[in-house]
């Protein structure tokens, strides 16, 4: 099973392509930090120092300014792929597209991680849009578990 | 079964209640129009410009700047009931929790609404800390189904 999550964001899709590619780009709307530009082939470790947390990325596929895609969660023996998309609408329009495969159907526990991780899809591509359009880069690490 | 979500928002509570009650104020950051000022007993229109689309809520019980509990979907066969608590951490932080209940178990479309559910909320809470936060009221209405 997956999620699937699309929000409208009125910029290029070559300047949101490169908010998530670009480490010095990604703390304003998701991780703290990531540890390097995300290029086919590369792992990228991606830290919350919010949470004290950190993860590992393997990126297997970048088309620019298009398509992203990368895998996380082998080692804890549940790989999910993570695929994002980008559909120019228009020169200033994009539609990004995230979906998140790798469900287990039989885990009991499977509701709670599909809710679990649409919420943190729509909010990352919230703030995503805020930071984006509006240059507000404060709305991320502000949701309560 | 229900879906929580909490997010943590940098306003007094009693700013953020306001931002909900008042059929002003709800158009920055939710549906586009709400048809009077909520208040315990009311049935309060609400409408989605954007989609064409408005439903009906019930408003069953109000506490000033703590909560509003109100229902919707009876006339559908599934009412829920949603209570929005705003927990005041100190003078300048609030954290606002949704609560949504009323979702049947053994609905087989039970994964989809829940998720669906969260989509929603998710979005809505983080478009009302734009607003609330940094004026910034063009969030909303950006997801595409």
């Amino acid at each position: 099973m997956k999620t699937e999550t699309k929000v409208e964001i009125r910029k290029p899709a070559a300047e949101i392509f490169e908010a998530f590619v670009d480490p010095v780009k990604i703390g304003n709307f998701w991780f703290s930090s990531s540890s390097e530009r995300w290029e086919e082939g590369k792992t990228i470790t991606l830290r919350y120092d919010e949470y004290d947390a950190e993860g590992q990325i393997q990126i297997l596929n970048i088309v620019d300014n298009k398509q992203i895609v990368y895998e996380w969660g082998r080692e804890e023996g549940e790989p999910h792929q993570v695929t994002i998309s980008f559909h120019e609408q228009d020169s200033s329009t994009t539609v990004v597209e995230v979906t998140e495969d790798g469900f287990v159907d039989d885990d009991p526990e499977l509701i709670a991680k599909l809710v679990d991780n649409k919420e943190g899809w729509v909010y990352a591509l919230t703030c995503l849009k805020g930071y984006m359009e509006f240059g507000v880069n404060q709305l991320r690490a502000a949701l309560v578990k």
